[in-house]
């Protein structure tokens, strides 16, 4: 069997448990030590002898995910970092230290490794991370890995200290930080050269290629009582559903609710939702909580949060869309629609 | 200029120039907290609010540092540990926690990845480290990247905590432990077919691919008094010089004290001194230290451990070796040869 055959998170799925079948050492009550979260939610965490580590690693394939003609080696670098950072937002925790690991084909232009640098060590200096070390090998495709190292919430215990997966509840209402869909048009527009306004073009260019990692918000969202979030990476409906399914719990969305900036409507029009639903990258953060918490934490957080729906019982993992009249709609040709019989 | 011009160790010193002119927060005095080692060393390490922690990141790219028709899945699962454990060791700490990216074309089978996990889950069993998360994408080429996170000696104050590149003296004697050579007579042997007895042939097979780091060896060092140490993983020569460059000093190796495994010799001759002082990834400990020192850890250390030569006065970096009959001698054609007019 093939990995395409697989998937991705089939894969997972097959090596978390070989992992879990080897014995792992879990949390040890008596030392107060061990591992509290492995394979499967934003980060790793485990309980060290004071306050709890998180754990991150992300990577970038050129061809895969980024195409040099559409993102600068310093814009790269940027988004490198903040793909990681936006992991250890999605726990509520704080970045410290940074590994980093560069595949480089031996043509590769020190000029372009350098760019790279700066526009890490730019996100670096904004959000106080600091480049430990880390390795650099021949390899016939560019790739950089970043493994970064952070501490969750102090002053709280576990769980308490950290935003989880699987910590949604029937009942709780569904929220995101920030506007949806911006990453996925710009990225759109760049590949295929469309052509908008100046601000429209500065607005989408700027989500997809420099995302802001809410290390803010989610502290902010621990401090108000969410207990269940993570960070929007594959898109609004895929990421919610995987939240649902580590919370066996399923969610109901309410189309009109989910925020779409106005220049990405301007841009884009009524394919701004589909890009708001279903496109990458956006680095907001999602989370559910009850109504008095979600509130607590609208008035803590910076951005503008939106309440898009509820957790609801059924299937774990499923998630539905209802437009203004709540009627379910699906994906469809020309955007989302109700079914069709 | 190209990457291939520069080389890596050029590329790393212009990138840590560049971390270090961004200005990295250093180590703290009065929080006693921060970045103890950055770039240069085997790992990384900073002060936490208790204990001092390590972080370590090693990859290995298909074709470029393992060949399928050579190693076997597992046996890449085994070394891809193995080589972080060692950097870990080359600081005598104690490894925790490790994440794993995998890069892997659409048709990798599944069978191998299994295989690759098992190899890697048998070695962190008998290390005890855990597997806490990581990351698998797309790539066009395999690669698999560790990040391996620990701690440092506790008990000890920095920098006795820790072995260094940079704390060798004038005046020190250089060892080694256990055998060198036979990981690069193992290469030697697979790549090019070459039979020996049975015996011979399961030495430098398991000296290949199936390296032992040494963990217990690096914490004995640091009991024992040694400041100085690195892990052997591009062959004793150029390893040295790393040493020595770090440390600002030179050092003399005596060829004939270099500790070559009769097996290695009985199946290489002459050429195993060449395999020995050049050949890579035995992921033995090098370290330097008084002879006080020095025999202290030798009574205290499992494997043998070997004097080799001596730290002395030079060129930062420079390593030269001497035959029985203390005259200079160098690599020839043949193997090591003295100097020819």
């Amino acid at each position: 069997m093939k990995v395409s055959e697989v998937g991705e998170f089939g894969l997972i799925d097959i090596l978390a448990r070989m992992v879990e079948e080897a014995g792992i050492k879990g949390f040890d009550r008596h030392t107060g030590q061990g591992l509290l979260l492995g394979i499967g939610d934003d980060t790793s965490a485990w309980a060290a002898e004071t306050g709890v580590q998180l754990a991150t690693t992300d990577t970038l394939v050129q061809g895969v995910h980024f195409i040099p003609d559409v993102t600068s080696w310093q814009e790269l670098g940027w988004k490198a970092l903040a793909v990681n950072l936006s992991d250890i937002a999605a726990m509520g925790g704080e970045p410290w230290y940074a590994l980093i690991t560069l595949g480089l084909p031996s043509d590769t232009e020190v000029e372009n490794i350098k760019e790279l640098y700066r526009g890490m060590l730019e996100i670096a200096r904004q959000y106080g991370v600091v480049i430990a070390g880390g390795d650099i090998v021949g390899s016939p495709v560019f790739f950089i890995t970043l493994a970064l190292i952070g501490g969750a919430q102090k002053g709280l215990d576990y769980p308490s200290n950290m935003l989880r997966r699987s910590a949604a509840m029937r009942g709780d209402l569904v929220a995101v930080t920030g506007y949806l869909g911006a990453a996925a048009g710009g990225l759109k527009m760049l590949q295929q050269g469309i052509t908008f306004d100046l601000e429209t073009t500065a607005y989408l260019k700027e989500a997809h290629l420099r995302p802001k990692p809410r290390i803010e918000a989610g502290k902010a969202l621990l401090k108000a009582g969410i207990s269940a979030a993570m960070d929007i990476s594959d898109g609004l409906l895929a990421d919610l559903s995987k939240l649902c399914q580590a919370s066996a719990v399923a969610a109901c969305i309410q189309a009109d609710q989910v925020p779409v900036h106005p220049l990405l409507k301007a841009g884009f029009g009524e394919e701004s939702l589909t890009l708001a639903l279903s496109g990458g990258e956006d680095y907001e953060l999602l989370f559910t909580g009850t109504e008095e918490v979600v509130e607590r934490a609208r008035g803590l957080i910076q951005e503008p949060v939106a309440v898009i729906g509820k957790i609801v019982e059924g299937k774990a993992g499923q998630v539905s869309v209802i437009d203004r009249s709540r009627k379910l709609i699906q994906p469809s040709k020309g955007g989302w629609d109700h079914f069709v019989a």
